[in-house]
Order: structure tokens, then sequence, then C-alpha cells
């Protein structure tokens, strides 16, 4: 099959970048026979032109002038692999004024600053392919683009993060605490060596919000969605859930409701039968309801070099594609979309797991059960455990709850924390059923 | 944003077509918002004009005679979903030298007699969609074709039958024997009336034939498939399974190995902690390894009315997508692809659960042992429990084995098969680790 050849233009060459350059290379004949496209590298844009590569690129190719990229008449497509907000975002958005298309992986960008990018892909006829931005090699992006686009999505939920998914995992298996089980990720490669980002959330829900943006097609902002971290989850909590049937992760989750979007990440108490309880260590899983579909499951790595560049050079074929075809296809429309209207948290339904440190006392169970009967929070089960052997003579007093309106069990938990016979503040984790 | 409608023909009317024409009526709107896409039913082929049709459709539109359907001129796209080989086929055939797309959940027509229309669809520029050919809903085709691109893939493991899912898990989750089993899966509608192409596993291997045309890029007809079904597994090898860590699930497996490939369709052990043995009821799942990604599992409902019509329908985009841009993009190419060289069953490596039924008297387990080790098979584990309270004397025997050449496992059969001391057939099933 015949085909002129598409420049690939790359901005880093780190991780991802080369392990872009080398599926490019190891498939070059897989992309021409199969596909008809030949996609050559035409420039690279490195930090540092000194530092030896892994891959074999002609020395020419390279330049520490990521505008040289940009600005390559030679270069149809760009790849931006270097991460960050800034440069990133304004490199973006000049390729995609040249007319070039773009793939990212950068989910920090479109999540926080991706309007403009959707607004100039749209305005410039050109292509932003994200997939890799999202749950690395899972191809989350191209299955709510297209395969499910003759469903209402209804609802999502996902383990977005690999960090937190590791040590949660390592720290139901193993048994060790929170900060052994992180310090065991950073070793291992599977967090960073500043994990705040991962840790308290901020990474799954820009995720979501991108999720969002394709599933719903509204813009949402990473900030208007309820976040809560996994620092607070005590080895405690894992074996109590675990006694109760369920299993501890760290969801992304976002529903239809009505015209508005009810979006939160947050660990939750997840049935230890469904498959989401069995997604382990650093692997990634998207559960999609859809209308005509219902439930589908989407697994694999969520991060790593070969994963990662996976997805990019999905999205770069699907460019090339569409360039070969002179853009004629309607392509993905992401741009202009409505702000979206959340639903309040306190407004959200959820049942919960307490964990209480009581006195051990007669009385207290009555005295705790009339409390959240007052606050019309009804109880599923309790589980109180032998004779407190504590010096201070406390117990932990465990329940769960059914669902009930959030306001009304941050109105149980706030009462409960004024009570005398509870010693400490309540731990709290919300129960989901996906 | 503006369009010219593209015309739609539908061959068929039943619960699928049905499904596809609530679709689009549905979703028409948001097909052209978001898609700049129109799609108008324009003709519709059922067996019997006078039946009621749940589909709020012109009469005028309807006809019964298909190739009405074929030669319409306002058709450009024709989707086939009356099933069986004939006319379905010849219809297809007639279509796409007619210069339409076909879209079809036909799996059966394309896995036994594909050839000469993926042929046809190459010859005339137009495209042939079957997403919905292979478990219904799970986009499994599209992640094939261009989501995983950039991988040489390296296996793949799928639960491809709803009908022996169900019945197996069922049989896993309650007790109950095949025969009730099915029975029930019968009455809820997850089994035909004669279910015997879903229980010898031949629905299965065709499903399996059409992923490793995706996969490995090779024409594998289904008769070149190891097949094996699911009606000798009786209750005692689930509870035994169990006990060993395992579930039984009805597999398809396809493997790259070197210039060959490897393809089964058989009941296999597998461990109970891997996603695939949590796959459950009528459920379908496929696990990929790809070079680039690891392994992804995709999961979801592999038949019914909506998640098949969900299908169809992203087909239907996909080439209404590639029609509007003047068919200019390569394509997906599967015509002309090599015949597949499989590897011989004996050659197969795998490891082995053995239920023998044997007389209750010391030195059986040597005697059964020395064999196994004059084959070459080494044993893993053996269960024997208590002492026979059958009539006969008799008490099974549990054994698994670590992997050998098939040709061994079968060798040692044969030999069980002769020793005195085992009274009945030696029931083997498989042991699989995805």
């Amino acid at each position: 099959m015949a085909s002129e050849a598409i420049g690939i233009g790359l901005i880093g060459m780190g991780v991802v970048g080369g392990g872009v350059a080398r599926i490019l290379q190891d498939r070059a004949d897989y992309f021409h026979q199969v596909k008809g496209l030949d996609l050559q590298i035409r420039r690279v844009a490195v930090r540092d032109l000194s530092k030896p590569r892994a891959v074999d690129l002609p020395q020419d190719l390279f330049t520490d002038n990521p505008e040289a990229v940009v600005h390559d008449p030679s270069v149809q497509i760009v790849v931006e692999v270097m991460g960050g907000l800034d440069p990133a975002g304004s490199l973006c958005q000049l390729a995609l004024e040249a007319g070039k298309d773009v793939v990212t992986a950068n989910k920090a960008l479109l999540a926080e600053q991706g309007n403009p990018l959707f607004e100039a892909a749209a305005k410039n006829n050109v292509g932003l392919g994200f997939e890799a931005s999202v749950c690395g090699g899972i191809p989350i992006i191209q299955v709510l683009s297209n395969s499910l686009v003759g469903n209402h999505i209804e609802s999502l939920y996902g383990i977005l993060n690999g960090t937190t998914n590791y040590i949660l995992t390592r720290m139901t298996e193993e048994g060790g605490d929170f900060d052994t089980m992180l310090g065991q990720a950073q070793e291992k490669g599977f967090a960073e060596a500043d994990p705040t980002m991962d840790i308290d959330g901020t990474d799954a829900a820009q995720k979501l919000a991108l999720l969002c943006r394709l599933a719903f097609r509204v813009h949402l902002s990473p900030g208007q969605i309820l976040k809560e971290g996994i620092s607070h989850i005590t080895s405690l909590d894992i074996d109590f859930a675990g006694e109760l049937g369920y299993t501890i992760k760290l969801l992304g989750i976002a529903r239809s409701a009505g015209d508005r979007i009810e979006a939160r990440v947050h660990p939750a108490l997840v049935p230890q039968d469904s498959l989401l309880a069995n997604i382990k260590d650093e692997f990634n899983a998207v559960e999609v309801v859809g209308s005509a579909t219902g439930p589908q499951v989407f697994y694999g790595r969520g991060a790593g070099e070969l994963p990662t560049a996976s997805a990019v050079v999905a999205d770069l074929i699907t460019q090339a594609e569409r360039r070969k075809a002179g853009h004629a296809g309607p392509g993905l429309v992401l741009d202009n979309l409505p702000e979206a209207i959340t639903v309040p948290p306190e407004e959200i339904q959820t049942g919960a797991y307490f964990r209480l440190t009581v006195y051990d006392r007669p009385g207290v169970l009555a005295q705790i059960a009339t409390l959240f009967a007052n606050k019309d929070v009804s109880i599923e089960t309790v589980i109180q455990h032998g004779r407190s052997e504590t010096q201070d003579g406390t117990v932990p007093l465990i329940l769960t709850t059914h669902e009930a309106p959030e306001s009304s069990i941050r109105a149980a938990i706030e009462a409960l924390n004024q009570l005398p016979i509870v010693t400490e503040p309540a731990q709290v984790i919300r129960i989901v059923n996906p």
C-alpha cells in the first residue's frame, strides 16, 4: 500500500517518549502493511542534549528548543510528553494553531486548562488525542468516544490511581500500615518521591474530570469534585472492612443525575465479590454503566513506559488516519461544552462505615443507636469485639449504615464526636456498591 | 453542524434489529450534534410483514424481500441482523459489491465463510463492521483493531459464551448438576431451546477464530481449533476444583507461538483469585496480553438485545464517519490473510486436573504415582478423602499435575484407564493460569 509519510515531532524523550519512539520503530512495517501509514519521527525536543538515549535516532533530530518541534514544517503531528502545565500548554496551543494534530499524555494540563486546547483543535479542524492521559494503556477514551456512542452513560466507577491502589492492596494482603506501604510503593517505583497528588486524590480527580467530559459532555473542573485521600485509612479499618465482606479502594465515581453530575473521589468499602474489589496492586480499572450495554469493566496497567506509550501510539495512528482522510470526518467534538452542574456533596446518598472508639460500658450501644436514629440514619450492622484490653478501657465499635443523605451522615459524625463516651474522632468511610 | 443524511437499511427486525432502530431514534440528536451525522432508516426487510413491531417506523419502509434493501439506492449502509449462513452471506456479498458498507452481528457467517466478504469489502473500498459478532457490547473488535495497534498480541483468554458461563457459575454457586442448570439457563433465556452450539464450544470457537483474525492477522477456520464442551463437567469436579483454589470456566485461548498459533476452546481450572474466575453468570470477558500494555481485561454482557445493538450502532457510526470522509482512510485490512498454522494439540503444554475413581486399597497412590512418573508427568497435588463409603469400595482420587506436553497427559490417561484399580474412565480438565 503506497503512502506519503507523516512527520511526527516529540516534545519530551523521557520514559514515555522513549517508549513511543521504540514502538514506532518496532511496528513500522506493521503500520505500513496494515494501516497504509508511514510515521516518521522528524524532530525531538529534550531538556539535555548531552544525555544518552536508549532509542536509536539520528543526533540531528534532537533539539533543546521545543518550539523548534512545533514550528517544524515537516512535522504534522506533535506528541507532547514533557508533562507539567507550563510550557506544555502553550506549546500544544501553538501546535494546534499551526494546524498540527496533537497527542498528549498530560492529564493535569487537559483537566485543569483543557478548554482553550479543545477549542483550538476544533477551530483549526485538527485532532487532540489524549488516550494516554487517563489510565495509561486502558483504551477508556476510545471506548467512551466511540464504542459506547449508542449509550447514555449512567455512571462510572474507577480505580484511577495506581499508587493508592498499590498501597491499599498491600495493606490488605500484608497487613502493614499506610506509611510502611507507601515506602514500599516508592521503592518499587509505584509512587513518586513526592506522592501528595496521588495520595490526596488529586490525580484521580483530574482523570475523573476528563472522563466526565467524554461521558457526560460537560466541562467539569477537578476543583468541583468532592475529594478525599487515603492517608487516614488504618490497618484496623482494612481488617474490619474485610470482616464485613468489603475491600477498601480509592474510587473515582461519576453519575448522571438528571441535568446534574455527581462526581467524587474518596476511599470506599466495595463488596469483596465485585470486580473492582479484585483489581490489585498498581492496576487500574474503570466500570462504565451504559443505558444499552449495562455494566462494562476495562482493566489494565494505568501507568508505566510501554502501557502509556501504547496509548500514545494508538492516538497517533487515529490522528494519522484522520489526517490522511483530509480531516473530513467529524472527529470528536469536545469544545464549548456547558459547565457541569454538580450535585452538592451533602445531597449525595451514601452508606457508611463508622469506626468509633468508645468506653467499654453497658448502655453505650443504646446511646449511639439512639443518636443515629435521631439523625435519621439507619444502622445495618454492628461489630463489638470482646472486652477492652486497652489501658484507658476503650474498645472499637464498628457500625455500617444503610444509604442516607451525606448531610445526615455528617450530622451524625458531629454529634458522635461530642458524646463523652466516644474518646476519639469517628473514622468514617463511605460504602459503594458499583 | 450541517450534514447530509446517510441511509441505513436493516435486514432483520428481530431482537437486535429492534434495539438498533430504537437506539438510532433515541440518539438521533446526539449523533447530529456530537458527530455531525444523520442516520436515517430507509428500508427494513422482515420475514413476516403482518407481525406487529415495537419500534415506530413508517409501514412503507418494510419489505419481505431482503434484496430490496441491498439494491435500494437510498441505502448506503446495510445492517445484517437476520442471522444464519444463507442467505445472509449472499446478501452481505451483494451489498458490498454494490458499494455499500455492511455491519453485521453474524459471527458464524464471518468465522465460517468470512474470506469472500472481507475480500469484497477491500475490493470495493467499503467497510465491514462486526463488533456485535463477538461478545455483544464489549468493544473487543475496536480494541484489537485500533487501541492495541502498537502491540504485538502475545495471547488472549476469553469467556466468550454466556450460556456455558451461566451454567458453570450456577453449578459453582448453587451446587446443582449440569442438566438442572442447563434447564434453569433455558428458563431464564440464557440458553437456546437447542443449546448444542453453545455447550459443545462451537460458538466460542467461532468467536475465537474472529479474534485471531484481528490479533494475529491470520485466517483461522473454527475447525482448526481444539474444541471441547462442558457437558461432562460434574458437580464433583466443581467442588474439588474449589478445594484446590480453582474455578472451572469454559475458555477460548489463543497464543502467538513463533509463526504458529495455539488456539483452543475447553473447560479449564483457573485460579480463584484471577479476574476471569470472577466473571459470573451470563457475562463475558476477554483478557488480552499485549507486548506494550501487558494484561488487559474487557468485561460486559456478551449477548442480549441492547448490548448487541450498542455494538452495531458503534459500527454504524464508524462506517458513517468513514463514508463521510470518502473512505479515504486506510480502514481495516482483513482480506488476503495467510492461513493460520496451528500448534498441534499434542504439543500444547498444559497442567491438568485428574479425577480418578479407584479402589480404596493400600498402594493405590504409589501405583498411580509411578504411572505418572513413567509418562514424564509431574504431580503437583493429591487429594484423597477419607475411607470409601460406596458399595463397590471406590473413592475419588484427585491429582493435579505441573505443565507437560498434552501428548504425555494423553498417554497417562490411556494408561490409567487400563489399570485394574481404576474403575471408571479418568475425568481430566486442563489447568490454565491466564
